[in-house]
């Protein structure tokens, strides 16, 4: 075997945390929003890290793109028009292509996290040039205080609640969401780990409540999230079934109608 | 912030897994069966490691503890007499106590791993202390085999298939585990990661199809485990509704009924 020349480490916090070992990084670069690398590694393949936090690999991506778009998709009788806040390297856009939608908005503010993606993550030519895709680069709390465009689903894919995501995690950004939902939308967020974040989760809750009638954490595996464990909400204005309304689209590696259920019995701790 | 002086590593696959940072080690000897190491970790608190892997920690030795007991202890109407084969941290023993049963048998190979355990985690010695408990210093394998005892509940709480629990996970071992079961007993058994035993798990699903009528794998979240999604066995020869028979013991951070019906919702790569 060949001696890997390089150790990258993401702190979960002060002490402790992952480690891969990779040849080399194939990217890093500062982009105007954030530090951007890629290694690849011989378990989980190319690895997108952003300011350090794993954001991606070819190996695990299914876990959290699954997760953060079927719940939501799957729900809604009939997601026509969807939006993607965030989630530059495609993999919640891959999973929205596989329902029959009219048109997915992906907004991106950092057209690096883009191409870096297309570059090194095999599903995102295929994505991006799909007909029903537009594509836009902007800060996605701008796109949805201005579009004139109304929603069925928002899947907000934000990195952690630093550096360019700051504020997509606030009730202001919500409310402008809310008020780009079609009557019986839904919306989809990352939350952050219940191990790690868990003050924060406890404030989003709050604040959420106060935004839409029903605010629902769910939670799902991400082996290279922090903890392994990972936390969703599903926001809404009526109180949604939780069943999926369809049959599933097929070549799914995680979800199904009875891990849709499962994802919604919260850890005692969790309550 | 002291500079912590040493890191902790566990390689998942030879190219990535967890660390910790800690000051140094408080127990790092060869007893006669394995290398066991505790250190003290600033999040997770107390870390134990056998022959390198993380086995528990202070901070989440609740999800891992849980769901191997209490899956089993709340399907079964009366759980009188439980035995743990392996445990030598007192968690799961802990977690049993919880019910009103008549006797647990502790059988740990390693008295080591008791006294260090003993030492370092606070739930050991009233654990070890109540009444109800016989703790037997044996090879797991053997005791099963020769008991004149039978039980309601058997949790098989191995370390991974290599070292000294390599012969706890061939089915002679469950056979002899089922023919110390009473009617309608059931035995749990961890069964290592999805992510990362993959190939164990069909083969170990493939042999014991063999010996119990109802053979059925539930996952649960553990922080520390590789890939932080871990795989449990239920194994039993009637067909168990998946109920809490009970009402559940109080001071439970993870299960809940809920919960429990829940971990049996396979994801899809799984089934």
């Amino acid at each position: 075997m060949k001696i890997k020349k390089k150790e990258v480490k993401e702190y979960h916090q002060s002490s402790c945390g992952i480690f891969f070992e990779a040849d080399g990084f194939l990217v890093d670069e500062d982009s105007p929003f954030q530090n951007i690398k890629v290694f690849e590694n011989d378990f989980y393949g190319h690895v997108l890290i952003l300011d350090g936090l794993v954001q991606t690999t070819e190996k695990d991506e299914f876990f959290y793109h699954e997760m953060l778009s079927h719940p939501a998709l799957s729900v809604h009788p009939d997601p026509l028009d969807v939006l993607i806040i965030g989630g530059g390297d495609a993999g919640v856009l891959k999973e929205v292509l596989r329902y029959p939608v009219r048109s997915v908005y992906l907004v991106e503010i950092d057209a690096r996290v883009l191409e870096v993606s297309k570059e090194y993550f095999s599903w995102v030519p295929a994505a991006l040039a799909d007909k029903r895709v537009e594509l836009v680069v902007a800060d996605g709390r701008e796109f949805i205080k201005e579009t004139g465009l109304c929603f069925d689903v928002v899947l907000v894919d934000s990195s952690e609640p630093v550096g360019p995501s700051a504020t997509l995690h606030d009730s202001a950004f919500y409310i402008d969401i809310k008020a780009k939902l079609k009557p019986g939308g839904i919306a989809a967020a990352q939350a952050g780990s219940p191990v790690f974040h868990r003050a924060f989760l406890g404030r989003v809750y709050t604040e959420l409540e106060k935004v839409f009638r029903s605010v629902t954490f769910y939670t799902g595996t991400v082996p290279t999230y922090p903890g392994g464990l990972w936390c969703y909400m599903f926001l809404s204005d009526r109180v949604v079934p939780l069943e999926t309304q369809k049959k599933l689209p097929p070549g799914l590696k995680y979800f199904n109608a009875d891990v849709l259920k499962a994802a919604f019995a919260l850890p005692s701790f969790m309550r």
